[in-house]
């Protein structure tokens, strides 16, 4: 790990622990770089991680301090999952989340949705229906196998900014960043065998890993840096792992963005030990700093990452456009992209491909980072508010989930069983284990537009946990 | 086998060996029925079925003649695939035919594209349109993992014409009839396991095969009747198969629609070694006579039927909808398609379920089937006249897809490079094999409306196939 990296989770656990308190200067630059032997600029670095998580705020001509305008939630803990691979498990939880359609009356905090209001999609559905009236009706025709050239190009130019240099014949479209992910397991994989994830890990690509016969070994994740490398080595060391699935940016359900010192660290681990990275960049553009953060796949030189991403999360779901970046297992994907649906829907690609071209992509990137990092902070601030004592939740990145911790004998499928009845979903920690782990935590989605209903949402999900506490210890006495 | 498909065959059989020549009269219902035995309605039904193969034509009060318009080429022979289950080969020259895009200039006979320019599909381009206007944005959302309601109602109501009653929650919709096989495949079998196959097969099917890791059983089928019932059961009886994959109506490549009795005796034969069946229809709307033909499914009781459907050639593949009723399979196909796209882009959805419900669907159906028995009497017609003399066809009756053999010598991939350089694109009959077989066959495409262009292309195919055996008779010297 980065000297850097070491020394801001020294001085974060310190916060943490109510070492320094809300409102107290933290030691100066100077002497941090005295006290530890490390240079200023280390010690900058590590102030500026702080800042990004919300535990440390500068002050012009004063250093940093604890914020205490409102004391955020303490940090989830490092999971513990089994230490041997396993059978992935949960698909009766995550079927009950995925065959739930947007119900009127239902705040939905558990799904992956996207705010699609926003009016800067607007140029989007015009070239749809323009699409659908144009003579020669491109939108019917069958695509080729690897997509429309067209998005491919556009892509291509969009990836410089997270540091890849791609040609569009080094992409293949897909339907969805689901069809990326299973297309890409298929491509390296065989049945049986051990896949390495980030735990808690995105529920639809463990699912995957299920439903193709591997197994997977969850690595312990810190929230703040991502997987843990060290844990990582030794699982190398120990199993036959063949490829290594994380989604080092704005990860899903963390929030963290990975440093790139690890992410560099990490690919350097996944060349000695010869295995292969699949990245799910698929919240990457949504990451709140300026520029973006870099991918794996950016600093890949021999092909073995293959970049996995869509435009789910940035413009819309319901398009079901998705692509992969899969280095030199591009022949195999594309068997595999090709078995599984074919070719990909024409008329969403070129719609796309023109909002992109037309310069409509940036602008509405803009406007949601920003909405998404307003709406963080006032989820957090309600987490705060209405949770019951001890609550932990994660400090997003970007993207708009937050993963909140309740104590530890406590049990979110109870909780959403009881919320259900009050027209709130979310979705519960288990999906996000293989081995059904974090059945204390649960994710929510801060997407929407800040509203009354929302918190009143939030509030019930607070309110709810904290009469099921109260319930649980009446049972124990 | 029924009586009357075994007359059939015999009659079909001393037509074919010109036993009778073209104008002459054929026995008489009364005489065959003394002859063979058999009721006066069961050689009645051996002449429809000869008829419906235009082997036959009756004359009012006249009887049953053998059509003396044309000549047509003599039906493909039953092919002789491999007796053992094979690993599945021709990836190269699939991946030839699918990465090529719609060029201008290339009559691309190789496809199985639709025509998609009928007016008859307005109302849908127009249904597209006007979703992408909508205030609520539909197509912008995710949709429940099962598909839209409201076209599972659809389809649901449109497979009632096929003898099956299922209800919409019988259905799971699919990015077009691939992710449907591929689903049903993965929901079955575990790598490694034998799948049967009628042979010629479509190359797509097989490709999932290979790509999952099953192995083919390639089962000998005839040209009118399909799949041989008999090889069928010796192949149960001698080897560990898990499923059979076949496409009954409107045969891709072969064009034969499977005799109802030998669709029943199929379902007895896999009940009675309980093996599940996986039945492509996608072709089954088009098919020239009415009603349309019955699917296994209709007859299924205990859930072993895997229907697998889409609109993409009763309607437009770019569309990307498809749907699979599972049966039994339900479950594990729901999981299969969560894995495979996550769900199925919104807003093709609902515009196919408007086009159904607001009655545009029979309309259109009729219109492209009258079509399409236009285009394949053409078609056949100039293959008689530019093919090398013993070329054979199919006889289709549905869709749009002509299997043409040449001498058993000949190569057709040497064709389809010759005619590459004419702007000619044809499919090669080796990827309807596991194997390789066929290598001296070729499907072409009769979608488009007959023009003077897509004569000329038929016209250089068989030109440049009689100048390549040409060649090879000098060679061979």
């Amino acid at each position: 790990m980065t000297l850097y990296v070491n020394l801001a989770e020294l001085l974060g656990s310190r916060i943490e622990q109510g070492f320094y308190r809300p409102g107290d200067r933290l030691p100066s630059v100077r002497a941090l770089s005295a006290e530890h032997g490390v240079s200023l600029s280390t010690v900058q670095q590590a102030y500026r991680l702080l800042e990004d998580n919300g535990l440390a705020a500068p002050r012009p001509k004063s250093g940093y301090f604890v914020p205490s305008a409102r004391q955020l939630p303490a940090l989830p803990a490092v999971g513990r999952p089994a230490q041997r691979p396993v059978e992935i498990s949960q698909w009766d939880q995550v079927v009950e989340l995925v065959r739930s359609s947007p119900l009127k009356g239902v705040v939905q905090l558990g799904r992956g949705m996207p705010d699609v209001t926003s009016p800067t999609l607007k140029p989007l559905l015009r070239s749809l229906a323009q699409l659908a009236r144009r003579q020669d009706m491109p939108g019917l025709y069958y695509d080729t196998v690897y997509g429309t050239e067209a998005l491919r190009e556009q892509i291509a130019r969009l990836l410089l900014d997270s540091g890849c240099r791609l040609q569009a014949s080094d992409l293949v479209i897909t339907t969805g960043c689901h069809e990326a992910l299973s297309a890409s397991i298929r491509a390296v994989c065989e049945p049986g065998d051990i896949v390495a994830v980030d735990s808690p890990s995105f529920f639809g690509a463990m699912q995957t890993l299920k439903g193709l016969g591997m197994k997977a070994l969850e690595i312990p994740t810190d929230p703040i840096t991502g997987i843990s490398l060290e844990a990582l080595e030794l699982a190398l060391e120990q199993w036959p792992i063949k490829v290594i699935q994380l989604t080092p940016n704005c990860n899903n359900p963390l929030g963290y963005v990975m440093p790139e010192a690890r992410k560099r660290a990490l690919l350097t681990l996944a060349q000695r030990y010869d295995v292969a990275i699949i990245e799910d960049d698929v919240y990457g553009d949504l990451a709140f700093s300026y520029p973006r953060p870099r991918t794996i796949k950016s600093f890949d030189e021999d092909g073995r990452v293959l970049l996995c991403s869509s435009f789910s999360k940035s413009l819309a779901p319901g398009l079901r456009i998705g692509w992969v970046a899969p280095g030199r297992y591009l022949e195999r994907v594309l068997h595999m992209k090709y078995i599984g649906t074919g070719c990909t829907a024409t008329q969403p690609q070129l719609a796309i491909a023109d909002f992109i071209k037309d310069g409509h992509f940036e602008p509405h990137l803009r406007r949601m980072r920003s909405q998404y990092q307003r709406s963080r902070d006032l989820m957090i601030d309600w987490v705060s508010r209405y949770f019951p004592e001890g609550t932990r939740a994660s400090r997003p990145q970007g993207g708009f989930m937050l993963w909140v911790e309740l104590p530890e004998s406590f049990d979110t499928l109870r909780l959403n069983r009881a919320l259900l009845e009050q027209d709130v979903q979310i979705a519960v920690g288990s999906i996000f284990s293989a081995s059904g782990k974090y059945r204390n935590c649960l994710r929510m989605n801060f997407a929407a537009r800040a509203s009354s209903e929302i918190e009143a949402a939030v509030r019930k999900v607070g309110e709810t946990a904290k009469r099921l506490i109260a319930e649980m210890d009446v049972e124990t006495v």
